[in-house]
């Protein structure tokens, strides 16, 4: 989908996770948070997976966060010995990092009403870099936090989206982009042709092609996005009309 | 998973595509292609999604070329407009790119059977970049292709992934990494401890926790993974001892 025109703040996000790269788990946090940020006017621009090694993340961290208006992390921010999101993050901003009172106090509290031990382990959940932020996690309680542009989440699916449902308050969005599809049970080979000289006439609406193969036939769901509801209405009347 | 001490050929994915940074299509090659690539005893150790973007392509095709021993491209080998993956590889390795005797030989019989015209926008799909080698596509004819360490592939799983069978055979693997999981059904913070002990004393074994939450309760899976199967059993059943 080239042609894209908008300024909408951007985004990146960050999986890290051993457990999706092995073929164990299969991510769903990305498909979610892909389309939350789309209804909000923030344009996810890239996604990176990597594993739970700190130079891997540090990199990511560095060049995501100088790249983009807001980065998303999700996994490794658990009680532990793979959990090392968290200190990864406070390295890549050369940020000091410890156990901090207001994180600590949350635990405290969790553990104290369930009748569980704040042991070792879960007082790593309370380790935040100094100056983050707080992120609230109904689900368990053990935040997430953001520093600077980046804020890190969990991975386990259920509080990875109530600490986004959390962040979205604070995030400030874009234009609405508006978006328009249809599917044409028509080899793309045939559709490209028109479809290519709509995109030229209309360099506002970016417009994208998605093959499909469904019960042995070729088809494709054809896509266009823009902030000009009349522009949008116009050229997809326009490619419905070539394919009627 | 820290304390990994494989020396396996390793790979990273490049998956191109809008559709899945809009949240519009959840992407499924990803957690395809990491299951096989981890039978075959190569290590995925990065995954990067990107807009259908020129420079976006360019930078990940070399910043992951340089990386690992093999780059994977899902996405934007097709007919249409927006179908600019094989011209953005090219231009990474700055290698000229036009349309290839042997692939259009291969579109022409395709089309000659079924009927269709092989029109200017199918032919965009026999644009390979020179000293490249084809990949087979059972599915749909369009062939993918090899250039130094990239494998170029469709989007659409299905040929995604007979791209992938036919890729295969020609790719080295390493020594397979056996792997054991256990599910436990406490909270992570109960598991962290014995398990950080665990990771200590057998550094071969890759240790991963994974956690979860079923019907309100938590549990983790943990999963060790090595090449050697009596550490690995012997591991194992340590885990499982304390908390049985």
């Amino acid at each position: 989908m080239q042609g894209t025109h908008m300024t909408n703040p951007t985004a990146a996000m960050l999986v890290i996770g051993d457990e999706i790269l092995s073929g164990r788990t299969r991510d769903a946090n990305m498909h979610h948070l892909a389309g939350v940020l789309t209804e909000r006017g923030i344009d996810l621009k890239e996604v990176r997976v990597v594993a739970d090694e700190p130079d891997a993340i540090v990199a990511a961290v560095r060049a995501l966060s100088g790249a983009y208006t807001h980065v998303f992390t999700s996994g490794g921010i658990g009680p532990t010995h793979d959990d090392i999101t968290a200190d990864n993050v406070a390295r890549a901003f050369d940020t000091p990092i410890s156990v901090r009172d207001d994180a600590r106090a949350l635990l405290q509290a969790h553990y104290d009403k369930t009748g569980q031990e704040l042991n070792e382990a879960r007082l790593r959940m309370a380790r935040i870099p100094d100056g983050a932020t707080l992120i609230d996690n109904p689900v368990s309680t053990a935040p997430g936090f953001t520093i600077k542009n980046v804020h890190v989440m969990a991975g386990v699916p259920k509080i990875f989206e109530v600490m986004l449902q959390s962040l979205l308050p604070n995030l400030t969005g874009g234009a609405p982009v508006l978006s328009r599809s249809v599917e044409i049970f028509r080899p793309e080979g045939d559709i490209a042709g028109p479809l290519g000289a709509l995109a030229e006439t209309y360099p506002a609406i970016s417009m994208g092609s998605y093959p499909f193969i469904r019960e042995g036939q070729f088809g494709a769901n054809i896509v266009m996005r823009g902030t000009d509801e009349n522009q949008l209405s116009e050229a997809m009347d326009k490619l419905r009309a070539a394919f009627a």
